[in-house]
């Protein structure tokens, strides 16, 4: 485990490991299991219908403890599709910190598709927190596919918090949570992109449920050439809340679009979108270079703030 | 010309005329015409293109004058798509008042397909206004798939004003406007579908021009079982600024849904967008009650307000 330099800062730069997690873990380097814990209360299994990918249970009333399930990819070439399927009891309070480092120094592609699904049980609340990040100086694209797909029952509650730093060439990212009665999806999206990278994010929010809930926080940067596609959608089925916030900054010569959608199918849904793209505000600059910034470090200062 | 007491009834719904207009006119009655007035700087004509409809061109420097064009439609089975081409010379000031009702009270079904395309030359304004609105206890639906295209030259701006009144069964709205340098269109857009009808509304800004401005607001009110679907797009490809909003009231078993996006092709396009959907706020009808007004009198009075 963690044998390398490229391991561990694979590991540090997506679930902020130094060392060896506390708590349940399954790490994945390069298509193998590089280490794995199950605790008393979280038990991590290979899948039992033999595809690629692991099963997390967690017992009912576990509260408190932190699931690491990292991948790195280090080799050249890898392409790799992974099914990771959550099992959630009641009354629970959890964390799991996913995210995948990618270090290609190749001229092949190296691309990991997760797909997550998570059953979350009655009043159960899950942090899910997902960093995506690739390197390396290598020609071969480094290719992030994720899909997240999440069953909240009722009164359950997810805060999913997707962060894609620098080096990723091209993503494609589907979210899609279903609120249970009284559920809450609380979704925050952080996305960079530069050079000729492409980012498409898709994501759904289905409030079923009376009384869920759903919100979106989704803020990007495009930077030169780069370009960038949102689908966020929300449905209301029943008397609900939704809020949906898009905010991009547009730098160099990127595009971006934004395409959101709300959809009241109950007159007791209350839906409300925001989405505005623009460049940063001069005024904004100007303020941090009479503090001595450079225009370069007052660009990154401000970038860094509204990515945070 | 406005020899009954319907045509009388839906010339003062549609285009707020009491007997004949003032300035230049033409009105179309069943597939024919009902009276036409070219005045010194309005030239109306049948279209050469030997197509329904006619040709409109507006002089150099016209200012303050208005120009009506209605359309009704009283008999039943009457179908019809109708091509008017919009010629408004530079440096003008112009208001331009359209429009179609229709009554039927058969059992075949009455469509007016307007197809209006604008040029409007450089530093002119436009004011641009079309109602519709049907009526008519026979089962024939009553249709309206207006497009209305229009080319904004450096300068020139235009405020185009929809409005959909009760009455009408099905409609499939196309707007596009395509603004250059330091063009501006602003458009608003108000609808009430109630019964099982339905209303889709397709919108494209394009914002070509440098310093180039587009702004949508969109205000509908969803009833009963009807369905109501907007696609506003909002596209900067240079140094623009665009702003949609859209909110919707959703009434009884409705259903609405917004699909909104805007595009940034450059770093110098500032575009946002706002939707909201939501039933009317208990506390806005309590007060109303409280005054002494009826339920339904304080719902009546908060919708006539949201679509004034």
């Amino acid at each position: 485990m963690m044998d390398t330099e490229i391991d561990r800062e694979l590991l540090e730069k997506i679930a902020d490991l130094l060392g060896k997690p506390v708590g349940a873990f399954n790490i994945r380097k390069d298509c193998g299991c590089d280490g794995r814990e199950s605790t008393e209360h979280i038990k991590i299994d290979n899948r039992a219908d033999g595809k690629s990918g692991i099963d997390i249970r967690i017992l009912d009333g576990t509260v408190g403890e932190t699931c690491h399930i990292p991948v790195i990819i280090t080799k050249p070439g890898i392409e790799e599709t992974v099914y990771n399927d959550f099992y959630i009891g009641e009354n629970c309070d959890v964390t799991i910190v996913a995210g995948c480092g990618i270090h290609n120094c190749g001229d092949q592609e190296s691309r990991h598709d997760g797909i997550h699904t998570f059953h979350v049980g009655r009043n159960s609340h899950v942090h899910y927190s997902e960093k995506h990040y690739a390197e390396g100086d290598g020609t071969g694209a480094k290719v992030f596919n994720p899909q997240t797909i999440v069953y909240l029952d009722e009164g359950a509650s997810i805060q999913m918090d997707t962060v894609q730093i620098r080096g990723v060439d091209s993503t494609k990212r589907y979210t899609k949570i279903v609120c249970g009665k009284d559920a809450e999806a609380v979704i925050t999206e952080r996305l960079l992109t530069h050079g000729t990278q492409s980012a498409h994010s898709d994501m759904e929010i289905v409030l079923d449920g009376e009384g869920s809930k759903g919100r979106v926080i989704s803020r990007s940067v495009a930077q030169d050439q780069s370009s960038q596609v949102f689908y966020p959608r929300m449905v209301g089925n029943a008397a609900c809340f939704g809020h949906v916030q898009c905010d991009s900054i547009i730098m160099g010569e990127a595009k971006i679009k934004s395409i959101p959608a709300i959809t009241a199918n109950c007159t007791e849904a209350q839906l409300v979108h925001e989405a505005a793209i623009g460049k940063i505000a001069g005024d904004q600059l100007l303020k941090l270079e009479t503090l001595g910034l450079t225009p370069e470090e007052a660009e990154e200062r401000i970038l860094e703030g509204f990515l945070a």
